[in-house]
């Protein structure tokens, strides 16, 4: 599924909804204490974790005394490359974050970390995730005289800090996030700690490692290896972090009724490399692919995936079916802001930029591709059709999650029915508009199956079962929204 | 005198004080209400008033129903360089900032305007001067809970508003200004309106112009000729206007007991073709260099001028005393960051590449050297040394305004006694520090007979005298601080 | 094998033999004539041949009148990505070109396509490959009065072209092609055709195609793809193509005893969904993986390959060996020029950045990982290291390639002896070097038997039996050095 | 005259004209040899000779065994900004050029210096002016099978250079300059030398300098000011010097009957602070205003100048007048790229930015306004009615040279009858496009009379007589076209 980095195509659709209440965000954090070139880890611990936000990127770090700053719009290594900026994040403590999320020029004012005086004290924050109730918060706020500058969620959050009576930094984090309810994973950086935080539900992943006598966190673990550090374990839902000088240090926010882990993290968004949740990305994505090929055998000759995103899965399904697995999609990786000529804005060049069929693979062969997940089809329909032309004979598309049907409201950009083809279409219909010989997703049932924690993760995308109240993310829609700790 | 354009040098000293309360602006405002190309006028504007800032620049507009903003570090030209910039600053009403102030790399987040949601409404500011209780205001706000994102007093401002609970906008700022003490313009602009506020002293320039049908506000009138607009009248000393789309409406704050219109705004800083407090620059820089002919004659052959702050005080003086006027320095305008290596940090390579002298006109010749002030000495003694090593029989350094003795705490950018040679030094020292024939500056008295205002102006830098409590702002320091409305 | 993008450790080697004679060059071409938005096909042209040149990228286009050229150092997307170059660009036909090649900051000089006024017509060229003689060439021109501006072969060319006495701009290139020895694809633009050459060796690809009415040429047919143009044939060896509006007419220079088609575009260089020398990259490097399988089988549980280059091979592999194919590596694609601290020069951090390994896939397991060959071995015995951190119980190196062993002095970046880990060690010792458990090749023979054009092919790197006369490339060397046209 | 400074305005009139033989170039030029740090000296050259050239700048160095360059398109300031890039110019000896001229974004090619390789040794050259005979000699060279790579005349010599037979460099320089004719000064850096020749008419200025042990040679003796150097001599028209490590030699090229000093650069190109052709410039400037006040005296209360240009001659105006100096245009220095919307494409607006009047010093008042000269006389047509709006009661015109009635050939940037206003117009006519009370010209006699060469001075923009044969740039037009050396 190529929609986390079809950034162009989005644009169009999430510039008609920026208000600030549905600004989603695909983000990636990572944090570092104790390290005399916290600044420098924090940089590769980002560049691991690209595929999480490419919007913009930041870095704050702390010298014990001040807290530095530098962020921009772009890709990690551009946003660091002035020989100036590294030297300038001076100190042992770093905070840092990608973003995936703008709505047009200015929005350098929304990237991230956001560094504040709080009664005198410094205070960076980066943030993954999405706020439910963030639209009555900042009302609130801003009724009871706090000003807005940024439309993020962390802002909200800072504010509430900035406005609790509790004595110490990290008390006044605690009150805080009893007032917010959503996605969320946080890492605050004050000058003598970094204090990470999980929401109850556990929507997003946040890691725990080691590099030396350091201590990081990370959205995902792949920032670990890439610094040669050690994974410890994972942040438990509800669980607050602080790392200072005197050690590592945990307490938690009050529990919820169930947990709700994204599923959707194992099946496309996080890196197959990556631990999160506890488990292994490879392994769980795997077995939907094991799991995709009983449920959906085909007859075919050959398994492809549509790289990258999927190929686990296929080589899952590949595993299990016995079919052989070829690469039979070649992707363009000089990624970068494609020139698109006005006349040329048709669909089809698009995807003939990012992928070229190799045609000596699939000529006169029956094919099954296994793609991770659907959510609008218009990328995976062209694919189809440059398929076909490369001379498949028949073309079997198998899905490795079931039908997205309903909108995310904790940070996956799925926000409205209008984008998901199965919110309004059978499979038959789908599989038409793909011009494919079969399609057959996997079923719910399946994929619960075969993910680690079962009831325990979050499938409202899938099953409109929302975890939280999401009244005020909501403007009609014919999901069926059952609140699931109701 | 080039202190206002000597920007490498200051930023040394202006790093070692970069402390939130100390960070002083000169800076330049401007706004337009009812104007279709709002933000092309504003354009214009900040490019007649670049003198009053050339760190960042920035606007502001609205089309009625939302505020877009562009800001950037750089001259004018520059920030708005690229062509998709302006066509996005859509809407009839703008405001507008130059700023002179910078610490660092990361240092546009303190660039204006400021764009902020109060209440679910969209305001934005622009400012000129400096507070002189914003310590104390900053404190309370951030203990009753507002998080500050800048180090500006605008920010300050803003919080105040958003803490208000008067009912219209236009009230909650009267209300804020009530707070705040200091020397301030302010220029708000929110989707229906532009307010604009002037301190009771009426330490910095505010004019109110027409273009049209549109209503014009500047620091200077200058900014009115270059688009072709009129000059109607100064904004009175706590003189509060509102610009809709019913027309201007005026109200003022309770009156302070006197005025303290800056002296210095006529000396040297506003451009000699602007019209200010109600009077022509021009005119008032003349009768400064008439007045110190007459106080301090020469024996000599010509009259020179350090370029180009300094010219007309200088016509006047080449006027009063019937000696000859003459070009004796050139100035480059080519300027930009000049390339500095490391082994030529010697000044004398600075005024080198600034000014030279033109020896033809000066060789053998008697030269009155006029400045308008000496802050530091430093530049005009390697003036003084190129324009003896082009010939000059005899140096006669004649200033047009006192000694300046004391720091400004209103804006202007003198702020520590160390600085300022005429606080430590006789001014017979500071002929031999400057290797000239001989030294004369213009008297206080002198000095008040020929500017408008008289006691109404603000003469703290030379006299000591401050016009407001400045108590958070001194640590020490030998200057007679005389509170004049005690 | 990472060599062609790891251009930061081959920019040490290459500054240090930056004399004219040794810049060699890996470059792709692309031409279209006949269409009136030829420089954005052009532009996805070079877009689609990223991988054969990613310093700097220039595309000249014709309308029929003068010859427009815009180029610059960098991606292609980013080269073009100023809104105003692609509009300045107008023309139905273009030539355009991919650089892999700098020595320094200044190296714009020497980005292609070069244009030059040539007894007053205009003429631009572009070129892909490496002259033998160009040495003696350049000084003979030079004696005979010709300035050099840039270091390239193509000015070279150039020079001969306008010294060639012919009467026609063709018979003049003819002429002038005719004096010079080695491997080039050379695209010639008039302001009124297009002109193609290939070597009479045939050292580098080059392909014709069409899309609708206009005609391209491209040095490797998934350039054609993404427009949606038709691949037709390959130009041959010595074939000079001359398009026009009058159409496609062909000559040829004189025949060389042999030919010598460049053996490491199948094995590495070329896309493996391009068509070149008239077969499928894709099929004749799954063919290498499988004669590998039957060559050195492996007792072992699954096969991985180096991704992406060697990701065909390694499907061949396990094909053939019945081996299960694995991604145990998986490669960071948001590639762009890594912060690297002085203190990080480590390889080590620099192959964790490009790679993480999956340890999920590795653990226990006995891992062939098959490479498709090996220059100097240091990434490689990185990432055996990676692999085998990750939990890998054993590691059975496979090359889809006999060991490189001589320089290549027709194009491919493979030039100095010290450079090349086989030319100096044997076998075992580079199994020592890399820490795998064991190591083999293909044969000769075995790579011969399953490459199209056997011994029409140029196996200098890994035989040391050179085509043409090397005489003044080389200075020293032990390696055996056949000319085998002798 | 703000034509030299006009960019704009004049690109458009450029463009219409850039076949290579038309392509005129306003340029500084710069060297020094024997300063341990050339390059940065080169840097501030070429700032003191930005008003020569304000589009393209350049500097080539040698450290006696290879030439490093750097050239860019923009000020010199920002052309050298970045930090990286004069460390890279090592070297005892350098070239510096700043050049006034453009046709589009691809212009780099023909900034300057160019640096080629001839015979095996890299020639670095700078060049300022204009040859007559340039289309021929090129002609004639590509017969001969030259290739060309720029429009510039410097390539030219270059390539006649390259076909030279004899022996040394500096005898091929000697031997080519014999070919050409026109109006230049030419700089030539090689590894061990710099060569300083300039043409027998002696148009362009040059001048040679010393820095301790170093020798520097300059457009104008600002150059030499900047760096704290000393000035020797002019060199003589016809005169190469040549400048190793034995010293300094000097030869002569065969003398013209003529000399033929470029008047202009006395009127209005150089800075009023340099010394060229042997005399200041601001004395000569002064001059010419003393003589226009005796022979076109105002019934008037006070002279301006058209800052900057005119600042001196308007000085000598008052002095020989007795009419009172004022400064009644204020310049805004903060130049740049303007932004202007289409829809304010009026002249007006231009003049505006630019210029304010002060209304203070003209209201009332019977102004004489001087002018260095009249090219094309919009602008001051827009500032006459500026300096009307601000109150003046008369407007009395005085141009400190003779009417510009004929191209020039020899670079300065007056190249067609139809720019000029006085080709086609008599002076009353003029005076009432200006909309002036009264207009008058410098005589032609009295420009002579106080100008230092007398007849040894071009003034074919004056008189029409050309010193040189032109009929290679001449296309029609009335001018009496008298050889004057026939």
């Amino acid at each position: 599924m190529e929609y986390s980095k079809g950034i162009k195509a989005w644009r169009t659709i999430r510039s008609a909804r920026c208000s600030p209440e549905s600004l989603h965000e695909f983000c990636g954090v990572f944090g570092i204490f104790g390290d005399q070139r916290a600044a420098e880890k924090a940089y590769l611990g980002l560049y691991a974790l690209q595929h999480r936000g490419q919007e913009s990127a930041g870095i704050a770090a702390s010298d014990g005394e001040k807290i530095s700053i530098h962020k921009g719009m772009g890709l990690v290594w551009s946003v660091f490359a002035h020989p100036d900026v590294m030297p300038s994040l001076a100190g042992a403590s770093a905070i840092a974050h990608n973003r995936y999320s703008t709505t047009g020029v200015s929005d350098l004012v929304n990237a991230q970390p956001l560094v504040v005086t709080i009664d005198g004290q410094s205070v960076a924050v980066a943030h993954n995730g999405n706020l439910v109730n963030s639209l009555s918060l900042r009302t609130m706020l801003e009724k009871a005289g706090s000003i807005f500058q940024t439309t993020t969620d962390s802002e909200i959050v800072l504010h509430l800090i900035a406005r609790s009576q509790k004595a110490s930094i990290e008390e006044r984090i605690i009150e805080a996030l009893s007032f917010i309810e959503g996605a969320y994973c946080f890492l605050f950086l004050t000058t003598s700690a970094i204090i990470a935080a999980r929401d109850p539900y556990g929507f997003r992943p946040l890691c725990l490692g080691r590099l030396g006598s350091a201590t990081t966190v990370a959205s995902e673990s792949c920032a670990f290896d890439i610094i040669g550090g050690d994974y410890i374990r994972t942040i438990d839902p509800g669980e607050i972090i602080t790392i200072d000088t005197s050690g590592v240090s945990s307490r938690h926010l009050p529990a919820e009724e169930r947990k709700a882990l994204c599923i959707f993290e194992y099946i496309y968004f996080s890196r197959p490399d990556s631990l999160i949740f506890g488990e292994k990305v490879d392994k769980v994505r795997r077995r939907l692919g094991k799991r995709l090929a009983l449920e959906a055998p085909a007859d075919a000759d050959i398994v492809i995936a549509v790289p990258d995103s999927a190929n686990t899965a296929a080589l899952g399904y590949a595993q299990a079916s016995g079919l052989r697995f070829e690469i039979g999609l070649i992707r363009n990786h000089y990624v970068g802001r494609t020139f698109i000529a006005p006349h040329q804005r048709e669909r089809d060049r698009d995807v003939r930029v990012k992928f070229n069929p190799v045609s000596g693979v699939l000529q006169n062969k029956r094919v099954v591709v296994v793609d991770d997940s659907i959510v609008r089809a218009t990328t995976l329909r062209q694919l189809i059709r440059l398929i076909r032309s490369a001379g498949a004979a028949q073309i079997h598309v198998r899905v490795g999650s079931p039908p997205v049907r309903c909108p995310c409201f904790y940070g996956i950009d799925i926000s409205t029915h209008g984008e998901l083809i199965a919110s309004s279409h059978s499979i038959e219909e789908i599989r038409r508009y793909l011009e494919a010989d079969s399609l057959a997703y996997l079923s719910v049932e399946g994929m619960l199956d075969v993910t680690p924690h079962g009831d325990s993760h979050c499938t409202a995308c899938f099953t409109g079962c929302y975890p939280t109240d999401i009244a005020e993310n909501v403007s009609g829609g014919h999901c069926s929204m059952v609140h699931m700790s109701a």
